[in-house]
């Protein structure tokens, strides 16, 4: 890849309103970086919106030398280095931001995550379970926060394990884990989807957490609330076709009300590290496309005209509707109503929600 | 049913060799307990063993006299007081003795089981469980044991509870709890299956836990080791189709193993009475035959020739092997299979095993 195009193509999801679903179709119908690029201003026009405010070159590049500085890299989706696993999710990070060794990722990975709160058994549970993953040549995969993360990342550092942050490559949160994150960076992989300096807002965190769960085979959780960020990367998990697995707890310890739920729903129990060679099994290899994907340019993709725009936007409301709906209610061609999606996105006019669907903003 | 018929049915399965099985195969060969006394020493003698050892009438007079003595009675698996959901279950008991009000089989009921050395956190779940299961008008049915049974008698007091002992009616184990069980079996409903002055000897207590799974919709088990009698139980009710619910814990709590087991092999984790309610459903009146059974002699059954005899015991050996294995293989009628198989139970020479397997003594 050239270097004029890696700018692009960060300028391109460094601009508000491109998020990682837009940027794929963007790159899917101009093939490249640059040519989105280019046609982006049309396309927020079309969308309803004035001038479009494209990420500036001097930003992008500032980025990639800050990335460079900080002796991490870029890796885009497409990449050799990127994760087959997390490759295949539907809104794939377009770039991740990475410290260390990549190699952790072509290795079978289960992530590990549980409340920041954690009881002291709960946090020797999942060090524990992190030793006999890592011995087995499992990289565990988690989130470097306080309680069961941090435990599972220092249990797995005589094997491999991978960080995934909410901030930039170059915050370390929680402060107390800086000398974990740093050692993280050197020794295993860390991954940030952030660009360097963003702090970790809380709207990061969900983001974050997806990429937790695409890059594994399978999610544990160890004690979590009902309504926790631990809950919310074991659904995308099961969303992503991925194995869900839940330490059980006594239904008086609230701390394993989000676990037993969990369990509930169907995901698989576990009591110690069998249980999750036996639920992850062997690698499905069908999920993992080995050629990293290319950006192929549909040959036939007409512009919107003004009643293929009317028609789909007619359709939409406050209310989150399917991608698929809007295809048969419409009765337009399922390529014309992502292109009239995408122009309505960039122009900051519609919202993208899970489960492929969108409202209007 | 005259008194007569009474005392003959009781000396049928107190008769050494007459098991649940072959006492209702005996009947429906025969109609009646008269007619299977009287046939008995020929079956014996065709299955190849001496004299037959029928329990003597005074013996039976003897335990009918207790039995009454000790303000209880017989109920025979066709009468309408029978337990209709016990009723159903393969080697149902022919007869129980019973203290106190047999209405509360006819409401939906719900055993709970457990360890005899539970934690006072998992006896205060079953109290309350049962106290929540009581104020909804569900029977609670357990085994009178040590810990997690007693827990869930006593929550369960102000509302229903039935306990089924493994030693006769009269004999109180463990000896702190007889005042709970003569107060059972006054306000509520008291069990057994072995006559009077038996002793609850240890080979009692699998088949008592048949009769607890038998009796309810659901059996949810609290705190119980891998190899326990509460996973007895429990497996019992899935073989009879009905719901099998565990209370989960910690994997690091020895005492939770045997429930994680358990869900880990698809029983419904439970947490509240509400879960309990949900997973037992409303009572499916498919499962309970209103009408009581009643036993019809059929009509063309020819007793079997010596051919037929050896064409099924060479068949048999010391593994036990299915009976419809042994249909298929012997190319004899189901009911000519049945009968030598009865001949030779009766004679000592086979006996039968959990899912209709037969071996070789």
């Amino acid at each position: 890849m050239t270097a004029a195009e890696r700018l692009a193509r960060l300028r391109l999801i460094r601009t508000p309103h491109v998020g990682p679903v837009s940027w794929h179709h963007l790159m899917m119908r101009f093939g490249s970086g640059e040519a989105a690029l280019e046609a982006l201003p049309d396309l927020v026009l079309r969308g309803g919106a004035g001038k479009a405010r494209i990420a500036p070159a001097e930003v992008a590049q500032r980025e990639l030398d800050r990335v460079a500085e900080l002796g991490a890299r870029h890796i885009f989706s497409d990449e050799a280095d990127y994760s087959p696993l997390l490759r295949e999710v539907e809104g794939a990070p377009p770039v991740i931001v990475v410290r260390g060794d990549t190699a952790m990722l072509r290795r079978p990975c289960v992530a590990i995550v549980g409340a920041r709160n954690a009881s002291a058994a709960a946090c020797r549970f999942a060090r524990q379970l992190a030793v006999d993953l890592a011995t087995r040549d499992i990289t565990v995969v988690s989130g470097l926060a306080r309680g069961v993360d941090t435990a599972a990342h220092i249990g797995a550092l005589g094997g491999s394990t991978a960080a995934v942050i909410a901030s930039g490559i170059d915050i370390a949160f929680p402060p107390e884990n800086a000398a974990l994150q740093e050692k993280i960076a050197s020794d295993q992989l860390l991954i940030a989807e952030q660009p360097p300096g963003a702090e970790p807002l809380a709207r990061h965190f969900p983001s974050r957490n997806r990429i937790i769960a695409g890059l594994a085979q399978g999610t544990v959780v160890i004690e979590a609330a009902p309504r926790s960020g631990s809950l919310i990367t074991a659904r995308r998990a099961g969303d992503y076709g991925r194995e869900v697995m839940a330490v059980p707890g006594s239904p008086l310890d609230p701390r394993a009300q989000g676990c037993n739920l969990l369990i509930r729903e169907g995901a698989t129990l576990i009591q110690n590290v069998d249980d999750v060679i036996e639920a992850v099994g062997p690698i499905d290899t069908r999920m993992v496309r080995e050629a990293a994907q290319t950006f192929v340019v549909a040959s036939a993709a007409p512009d919107a005209g003004e009643g293929e725009r009317r028609g789909v936007t007619e359709l939409l409301g406050p209310t989150p509707v399917a991608i698929d709906e809007l295809v048969r209610q419409s009765g337009q061609p399922s390529t014309m109503v992502q292109l009239v999606l995408l122009e309505l996105e960039l122009a900051g006019r519609i919202e993208r929600h899970a489960g492929a669907k969108v409202s209007l903003v």
